[in-house]
């Protein structure tokens, strides 16, 4: 672990793979063709980290520049594809993929913007935008809103783990790895366990005349 | 009024709360949790901003680094959520709060672009992008057509308000401030009429094929 | 052909008017108002170069910052609705008119990011998004599924075309010049032959629980 870049790396690719996994998974369930699939594993995969390097100014963004995240989502869609009858196999793939992705892009989100120099507030935004932003994409590119904006602890856990990161980074009682390893196994455990759980956020009831306006906007 | 300053902070934390209740109204009718609702009313506070700054390179953008716009966001939908019979009973408080934040943020989303040294069709077009950004971003993410894009004259409203901004500017015929202020009486009042008169801007009445074609895409 | 910036200027400006047109007709057709009508033209012919900008750091973006641009998409908007028996006698006039946008932005896209010294998956990736991009914000913002990631063959030959780019500028075989018409001209023709032929990417048929599942997400 004295490498820390390379852990990083390998964890950021991880990300992107199993991110890319559930974009391919919802393309394919929706129909769309084998490009469609390829674009959407990489929106998911690069789509909020592309957001954060714009807004910190990493330009251009890692996820267009380096060709290991392309790869990754083009090998999360080939999997999909070819292998789907044991991508569906797994229980809960989608799920479990997407809180491994979310904890691990909420972490490395943090990070990067605190390294160039940002302040706390941008740094737990852009550590959520990149773990939400790129299912945030998949969902208004197939067009529904946001399964992360309706149902269980989602974008709450990545809060906490970014959140994590800043407190680390501003007491620097532990090390920078260890802080990157409990915000990782605190979002990770918190999501599962919301999972498990079906802990969810507050949703406040709505009278007879809001249920009319939704079913006017819809 | 020596304190332009503090005129435009106060007008855009102002204009940054009242369109985040807009997103926290439109947010909790159409059933999201918690997160989600503070999620849309910061996404219509500070999402035309943060395209702005993106597009006229103020890194990070403003919306993410002051905290101020995020307490704002939390603090209207934290209103919207506890007081919901009271923001309901005003008549039509989402629209009135529309039309103070549109005339806001035009005016100052205008400003920053000439402050920034970019010309005039950036600033007009950047003005109407602050101004209905954060709105276009809440409907693409409740999953509806922008009601901006159908409805009475409202960005319209926005390209007056920014058209006077950059004609002041160049004619230099009266101060910033007075500038500002009556960019600013104009759009809101547009507006307002617009509402109360249902001024509405043309629509081109589609023949039977068109409505076809459709009803293919809905 | 000695005058290599203006024949980039007419293309650039060609594509976007052609894609501007694309842009009114979805907007028409969807029953928007003349704001609307011009937004989307607006959007279309310019929304994917503006990301590419975003995305190679050239701020502020062309499409913003060039009045030629708008004056395109509003004269697109205004033949539109002015001449619109005369845009749908033409036989299928929005699909012509988008094969050949979409091999001048392909092109021009991929140069751009090149000249602006990235790599070549950066002048790719990009090449493609400035052909599509603009397309793709119509679909989100018309509220539907993008179209090019369910039909023929249209983004790939975006990617034919901005690959032809980066490989001659790495070969260097033949002239800037050279290469650029031959680039738009095997995306054109790709294009136009797949409209023709009905020729299609692989979509993967779903069983049964998929069915499912996308009924429950629709």
């Amino acid at each position: 672990m004295d490498n820390l870049h390379f852990l990083y790396y390998v964890l950021d690719l991880t990300g992107a793979f199993v991110f890319a996994i559930s974009g391919a998974v919802a393309a394919k369930q929706r129909g769309l063709d084998l490009f469609g699939i390829c674009a959407i594993a990489f929106t998911v995969a690069c789509g909020g980290g592309i957001i954060r390097d714009l807004c910190i100014g990493a330009i251009p963004p890692a996820g267009l520049m380096n060709w290991q995240y392309l790869v990754a989502a083009i090998a999360a869609a080939g999997m999909t594809i070819g292998l789907y009858p044991l991508v569906q196999r797994l229980n809960h793939p989608v799920l479990f993929f997407d809180a491994l992705g979310l904890s691990l892009f909420a972490v490395t989100g943090a990070q990067k913007s605190l390294a160039f120099g940002h302040n706390a507030e941008v740094a737990v935004l852009l550590g959520i935008t990149t773990a939400v932003g790129g299912g945030v994409l998949r969902d208004v590119l197939l067009n529904r809103v946001p399964v992360i904006l309706e149902r269980e602890i989602y974008a709450s856990a990545a809060l906490i783990g970014s959140l994590i990161i800043v407190l680390g980074n501003y007491l620097k009682w532990l090390s920078d790895d260890w802080v990157s390893i409990i915000a990782l196994i605190i979002c990770f455990v918190l999501r599962l366990l919301a999972l498990r759980y079906h802990w969810n956020l507050p949703v406040y009831s709505d009278d007879e005349a809001d249920s009319k306006l939704r079913n006017d906007h819809d």
